[in-house]
């Protein structure tokens, strides 16, 4: 880790030389300027010499400065740690734990969780077509992969698709959206497939952002936030304008901490978007009705353009919380919001009961979008050609699942409801432990994958990680892996206010394991306090 | 097309207002700014107006100006009319054809080539498993499977991979190139995989576009280019330097052009990389060794960082042509370039024989890269946390395909066979046939999939298009495509020398329908030139 902390120091202070030495070329006040890359020790195998002594056109003195400003806690440092011990156990290394827990992402197949099977019989029928004739497979799952067969450009999952996805699976997606929303009509043409929900997120936004100085786009996100959007604001070279979720509310969207945002943030940028988050990544929370109208209401006010995360829509578990999606909401409340407030909204098969990560698939929906910016929107993504075709069958196996009577719905059905009904379990189990241990308190966790308590550091603790230039939380996380194996994310890496500290942790392990995995963290907790007092 | 060319025209003019009046924003003379954008006539169901007369918050006036300017052609007008026709053609519409032929893309599935079946049994093997006890299955398949499987997290393709794609994956890509390279070796940890090459093409432009002014980086790009290029250095708003590939010399890349491109560049921009397209798209030609080392020297001594698109490497089919990989030029030609050249190089599962675009798989392999730089990739990749994971076991198995000996070894090698071979035979017939027509010359297709010939056009029709602002050879396109039914790319979709007029057409087509296409082709050419004259 000190390795590491070290050379990302100094790829942040890079030596520079007068530009006129390195290559003829004028230096500038401006960017980084080229500087020079003297090869370094931590360089492996071929290439980590620079050649004749010159310094790499390419250095991280020359890099693109915003892509270096990028950050992404969920496969940070920490979990380069994690891989590293995981490597040392293997080889034999003694430790004391026998296994490394990775809790730091919602990837509920690399936590044990099977999948569903019928959507893997769907895609497994269009990728492998000779199977269409085999008696194991059941006839409606036969029936939807002869259906996106036809539907495939020379019957192959091969093809290219059309870069918004295939037809067919776009109706399926707006029938779907359809049900969900009893009845409020979706039209497939405003439905986009995706890889994956960050794919549609960092598309939209790259149609948002512009400007320079004051006009900079602004884009306001929950704090804290999942950190694909500040990784994406950073790229994008947006300004992020956070709004602070209340801890003491359950993570309640506040009104009046919005328009603060918004106030102060106009002093310095052009703020055209409010993200939204829900159900809560990493929070957990659940918006109530009330709450969403309130956040279309002033959505609409104030003339930003909406994007509502609901990759967890599925994940709703505490007793009297209940998923309304954005679009719903905005719908019932009728003019100037049902057809004034612009709207995109996500979902993902990497989250639900279906937990399908590695496919990457999804889609987004848009609502109130002007139609030369749908254009624009379609030729953006026909840049790219096609979203993943296997994630696009899997998503339509979802969108599209076995009814009553059909041969797969009893296992479908049974399937489904072990994965939900174990999430709320384990939703319930989480916050019951972990409330236990004095200094660490732990909101309900109502949806998504999520527990993020808030947890009390000793001082003596702050101070030795501020030393050593790290964020407290991220110094009890570091410490929390190497002696017991546990992998989670400091709250620091999804922002919190000043002075408080959290950590990150996934309800998905097996309940048994999680519940080992709760009382050894609240152990060790408690040990850490002691230790540091 | 009359219809969509008018909405585009609109789109670049929009109208304004004062900005005050708009929503009390100031207004600026940098940027877009805010203005109408009045519900048009095209909005097709929920969602066309604008609610309570204000304007849109994102419109096409008020989007990021980078975006409108990205142009994508293998999937732009022409395509979007082929789709209409096909449309219309099924609702029983008579037409003086029977089918619409889509020559616009590398899309071999869709054209009716069948999958490798060995390909297709490890994918699907990992993504059943149950099937690892289907005696149906090869052993070797089977073998295969359950190693990819092994790596997987929780043995499920459905979890996330590492974000460089699966270790074992990563070790069979660096073992692939090293036996392509003759023994030169090649280290996993410089491999990524990702989503096509598309994605690893943007991800490295990423880390080298920056600086403002002549400070900006300037790329430069063969032309006639893949389109992707040009679109991805709009969207990120790098300045693109067209070096001309020489026409007379089969599309011959020429030092003294790419001399004058970066001293003219160079006095406007900063020019940082060198991107090569070998075997050519959509030029067809194939690098001599020569030329790749003079490209490399070139690179040296200008301090250019090389990026190799070779995605054809697979697809030579010109006797006496033969492809050489940059990496091992640029090995064997020793100090100071084999450990001084920074090079990214791109494959991808979509070309080649296997042609399995849908799974949007593929890897790069950087060399001599900055450690620090290849830190800082690393982060910037796990953001989108992995390529789809079905296309990285897709292309394991082309990186790992069965050997002699194993069950599976005689089936793959004839399929693989039957398709490099008429491939071989489709690049003569097409140029064959083509340089047979009068106003119609084409290079040798020497590689890659398509040809892309030079085509005398009318001064009437040239006037007649300018009149209605398009581009000759677009006009030529959309009147070959609605008279004939053959879909193709006009040239001035990749870039041309003024004056001169191209279109690019896949040579992917059944030999009988491709010879067909080609004699109608050429039958309209000559009609169309006399129509015109």
């Amino acid at each position: 880790m000190r390795a590491a902390g070290l050379r990302r120091a100094l790829a942040l202070s890079p030596r520079r030389v007068p530009a006129m030495e390195q290559d003829g070329r004028r230096g500038t006040a401006t960017g980084p300027g080229p500087a020079t890359a003297t090869a370094t020790a931590t360089g492996t195998g071929a290439g980590a010499g620079a050649g004749a002594g010159r310094g790499r056109v390419l250095s991280s003195a020359t890099m693109n400065p915003r892509i270096r400003r990028v950050e992404y806690a969920v496969r940070g440092a920490i979990v380069t740690r994690a891989l590293e011990l995981e490597a040392e156990l293997q080889q034999g290394v003694r430790k004391p734990f026998t296994e490394v827990i990775k809790a730091n992402i919602g990837d509920a197949h690399a936590m044990g969780q099977t999948p569903i099977t019928f959507l893997r019989q769907v895609t497994t029928l269009c990728l492998y077509p000779e199977l269409l004739h085999d008696a194991a497979f059941p006839e409606d799952a036969k029936k939807r992969a002869q259906r996106i067969l036809d539907a495939c450009a020379g019957h192959s999952a091969g093809a290219y698709s059309a870069s918004p996805g295939i037809p067919v699976i776009r109706q399926d997606v707006a029938r779907y959206i359809e049900r969900r929303d009893g009845g409020i009509p979706s039209n497939p043409d405003h439905i986009f497939l995706s890889t994956g929900a960050s794919d549609a997120i960092v598309t939209v936004l790259k149609l948002l952002v512009w400007g320079e100085g004051r006009e900079r786009t602004g884009v306001l996100i929950p704090i804290p936030q999942y950190p694909l959007y500040s990784a994406a604001l950073a790229e994008l070279g947006a300004v992020q304008v956070n709004y602070y979720l209340d801890e003491e509310r359950c993570w309640a969207l506040d009104l009046n901490e919005l328009r603060r945002a918004l106030r102060q943030a106009r002093e310095h940028c052009t703020p055209r978007v409010l993200c939204i988050i829900n159900p809560g990544n990493p929070t957990g929370q659940v918006q109530s009705r009330q709450c969403i109208e309130d956040t279309i209401r002033f959505a609409w006010d104030e003339r930003l353009f909406l994007m509502a995360d609901e990759v967890y829509q599925d994940n709703v578990y505490a007793p009297g919380s209940q998923f309304h999606s954005f679009k719903k909401v905005l719908t019932e409340m009728g003019p100037p919001f049902a057809e004034g407030v612009e709207l995109a909204s996500f979902h993902s098969i990497s989250k639900g009961f279906m937990g399908e990560c590695g496919f990457r698939g999804g889609y987004m929906e848009v609502l109130n979008m002007d139609p030369e910016v749908r254009q624009q929107l379609s030729k953006l993504v026909s840049v790219r050609l096609c979203p993943p075709v296997p994630g696009q069958i899997l998503l339509d196996a979802v969108m599209d699942p076995p009814q009553p009577g059909e041969p797969s719905h009893p296992r479908f059905a049974a399937e489904k409801h072990a994965v939900l009904s174990a999430l709320a379990d384990k939703a319930q189990l989480t916050q019951e432990i972990l409330n236990r241990a004095p200094g660490i308190r732990c909101n309900p966790v109502q949806g998504a994958m999520y527990a993020f308590p808030r947890i009390d550091l000793p001082a003596r603790a702050v101070r030795q990680a501020q030393d050593q230039g790290m964020a407290p939380d991220m110094f009890f996380c570091l410490k929390l892996l190497e002696e017991t194996g546990i992998c989670v994310v400091p709250g620091s890496g999804f922002g919190q206010r000043e002075g408080t500290y959290h950590f990150r942790m996934t309800i998905l392990p097996p309940t048994e394991k999680l519940q080992t995995l709760l009382e050894k963290l609240s152990w060790f907790h408690s040990k850490f306090t002691q230790d540091y007092s």
